[in-house]
């Protein structure tokens, strides 16, 4: 992702009440956060927060935190909170802490549009990479639930092989999701921008 | 595929000493037939032959045996093989049958562009499906090893969750073959066209 400096991006994301600050205090009793035991879906990179802000209000009944390690598009997220959206919160924070911060509560994981990172030796920072579907294991409460939307094909290749390998099954797929019924598919801005280009749009739910 | 009538096929192939007639008298040795104990692959509705013709001639270490159950096409493959390809022969069968005819002595089972059958309740009929891998697995003498080149994106995406769910594992995909390093790839009739088209072709290669 190209990034702008936004000026005063920093006050404004420690003024927000959506922000989490003393994240790692809640590990394994984020509901007491939400103040219910609703299922808690997290989308890991959420970008500008299209995806998880429109999924927080469609869903009322399923808390929703996005995480995102750039200041700069956590800020546009802020933006478009102009409305109460209970169900929803953010952090600021490096995937590669996510150990350090949930502890067996996410019933899904949202990999949206993810850093392809295609150069091998970078290959553990790819967010399907092995290296982060074991520390994704003890996250979950229940059963394993990850969905990936990418419109990059070498990322896509590389994470069906990945996901299996690792023992999940896949429960959908699609190579060409804009071509199927995408039924109550919310876009993220990327997502918007590739297929206004007539590119294909990847999607993936696995589960373990 | 669609087919036409070619007049006098059914006497063309009964005179050509590519075609195996007793095939189920092999079971189990048709290294016998190939008098070598060679790798076998077979292809698995052959069509037109020319993949399993070009296989044949590139590998002449490998003995090929190329399935398929229209005369009318059979009768192509045949046209072409003007010169002696002494690692080649061919079947006239239906694939439903194929546990009467091979035992323990396969390496590689080659599925290109199999017919989709695209509704739910022929599902059984895809080559690709729980019906057909269960009736593979005794064909195999040690690893299971099956290559899968589609245009088809509803086919291919079933086969990569069918082929996953029975316990083959992904050793390689593509989801735009002619993108990426073909190297040594071999064309079939359908690939050619469809390329040409400009439609993506898919592969993937498994392993169990």
């Amino acid at each position: 992702m190209r990034l702008r400096n936004v000026k005063g991006a920093s006050d404004i994301i420690d003024a927000s009440t959506y922000i989490i600050k003393n994240y790692k205090d809640y590990k394994g009793k984020y509901n007491t956060l939400f103040n219910n035991n609703n299922k808690l879906h997290i989308e890991i990179g959420m970008g500008k927060g299209n995806f998880i802000i429109e999924m927080a209000k469609r869903n009322p009944n399923i808390n929703f935190i996005g995480i995102e390690k750039f200041d700069s598009v956590i800020v546009r997220a802020l933006e478009k909170l102009d409305e109460e959206v209970s169900n929803l919160k953010l952090i600021r924070m490096d995937a590669t802490e996510i150990e350090e911060v949930f502890y067996k509560e996410i019933d899904t994981i949202y990999l949206n549009f993810s850093d392809p990172w295609p150069k091998n030796r970078h290959e553990d920072r790819r967010l399907s990479s092995y290296k982060f579907l074991k520390r994704y294991d003890n996250l979950f409460k229940n059963s394993k639930n990850i969905i990936m939307k990418t419109d990059n094909r070498k990322l896509f290749e590389y994470s069906i092989i990945s996901f299996t390998n690792y023992g999940y099954k896949i429960e959908e797929i699609s190579l060409d999701l804009y071509n199927d019924e995408v039924g109550d598919n919310v876009q993220t801005e990327y997502e918007k921008k590739f297929h206004n280009l007539g590119l294909p749009i990847y999607k993936i739910v696995v589960k373990k």
